[in-house]
């Protein structure tokens, strides 16, 4: 569960003496913050605590949060897509890999460390757009209007994306996610030009690393049969699908990571519990399964409610 | 296309002068900007003009728009709902009535008139929550957290709903359209049991007046096995789906109605036609379809856009 930290106290004390930004980029700190879900909550797995944004920083651009992302100057014509330089994250946003390297000595093997980035849609949603939105017009203008340059950004960002996560296993990532948030806007014939080849393009890369390689998509239920030439290991899904029917229109070949309805963490413990086991009760069927959240944890949701649901659905896996 | 209005020059001559609650509640006005796009455009039905939260009137409750819907008093609480009454449109909103009647007169048959309704989930998703949201969290947490206590929400709303779209029919609606904006953030469960009873409840209550009943459902891929069940003629889906799947997934069952995406309306003239031919083409495999956008026009379409695509569509139907 990504994010899962943002409704904890020992969260919020560190926010109140540091920015987001600030605690993107402060090794020592977004370590600490990183390991607090797993301390606190017994989550089996630590996520690297950065934003998607971060990458942008390779492309030469300048991302503000207040708080969601903003560029007050968007990409938005074949201009300033050609003007994207294409720098070695390594040395633009060394913060992140210096993270990791204090993660996986604190961690020393205690759970596994996952980094993670933006699909390249999903990033160059953000960057045409200039902030967060609810259609992402202005992406889809390019995709429609000037198909050819739409290609040239997202061949820059699943570049930069592409070192951005090949440095991360360097440093230390055990696992990668891919998010691809906005995928889901899309028509099954857009995602297959815009967005499934530079995933797909990604996955291949990082194939020979020895590293599970997992893709979350938010929203895809009319891009199932697409998802299947992902390239993933383990393909994460949101609330809306059910898991089983899920995996069985994939072709059944990945490990299915999901997918509790963030929501349901806002009821009492009896309902999480009872939504949850309805989830657990038919992974046996699935190739694989890494029980979470649909989409991340919302900042409202009572730590004592995710406590529950950690603790059953650890009882319920050992039972 | 509801809301073809919007990028209309005469229709923003109409918003100087008066805001959108009065518009929609001054029969002459509000017939007026229907007749617009009908004129200026060359669509081939009328969609009355107003607002699917004009209904919770009807239930006692304040909506103001700033320009979104706000409810300063969401409902919240058991208590909440039930102090909600169950009015009679008829009485609280007759400027619905009374502008439907002036359409019938002024359009004599010219096209059809066709009136609409939010469905009852998504109507009390606004009405929990209290203005518009991306995940309409608060809905959910009484779906999950009473069950009870929605599915009493859920009745009054669907019960004025009913009422609200049977005087429709009375005062000149020629078709109804149940517009479900929000049941897409449902999983299949839920939607069976919160979304879809109410619709099928509205659609067997219509189905005696023979006019044609059309249900549009954004974002509606995970749902298409439960959406077969839903007792309408006509099935409205957003540009995520092919139109010639979605049919087969729905059983083949219903005259299809959609789906350009909206934000191809912002890109040239030639891309527009390329992409509404490719609709056009495959829909002689569907039962029937009504060429749509798959969702609103947006407020920025170059109103020459919109006129090319109807052009384009004219066209290809007589050849």
């Amino acid at each position: 569960m990504r994010q899962a930290g943002r409704c904890l106290p020992e969260y919020r004390a560190v926010r109140r003496r540091v920015d987001f930004v600030s605690l993107c980029r402060t090794p020592e700190l977004a370590a600490q913050v990183t390991l607090q879900p797993v301390d606190r909550l017994g989550v089996d797995a630590a996520i690297l605590f950065s934003d998607i944004l971060v990458p942008a920083e390779s492309l030469g651009l300048e991302v503000r949060f207040e708080p969601g992302p903003v560029l007050d100057r968007p990409v938005r014509s074949a201009a300033d897509i050609d003007r994207l330089r294409l720098g070695d994250p390594r040395e633009q946003v060394p913060f992140v890999y210096e993270t990791l390297r204090i993660l996986s000595r604190e961690l020393a093997g205690r759970v596994p460390l996952i980094g993670f980035a933006g699909s390249p849609f999903t990033l160059s949603a953000y960057l045409v757009e200039g902030r967060g939105s609810r259609l992402f017009e202005q992406i889809k203008c390019l995709l429609f209007g000037d198909p050819a340059a739409a290609h040239r950004l997202l061949e820059k960002v699943a570049g930069v994306t592409e070192e951005y996560l090949l440095a991360q296993v360097e440093a230390g990532a055990q696992a990668v996610q891919l998010f691809d948030t906005w995928a889901g806007l899309l028509g099954p014939q857009e995602y297959r030009e815009f967005g499934l080849r530079y995933v797909r393009r990604i996955f291949d890369r990082l194939r020979d690393r020895g590293v599970p390689l997992i893709y979350f998509v938010l929203d895809a239920a009319h891009l199932l049969d697409e998802i299947r030439g992902c390239g993933a290991d383990v393909v994460g899904v949101d609330w809306r699908l059910d898991l089983a029917e899920a995996s069985y229109r994939l072709g059944n070949r990945f490990v299915m990571q999901g997918n509790l309805d963030p929501t349901v963490l806002l009821a009492p413990p009896a309902q999480i519990e009872r939504r949850a086991e309805a989830i657990l009760a038919r992974s046996g069927a699935l190739p694989g399964h890494v029980f979470n959240l649909g989409h991340g944890v919302l900042p409202d949701t009572p730590v004592e409610h995710v406590e529950a649901l950690v603790r059953f659905v650890r009882q319920y896996a050992t039972s």
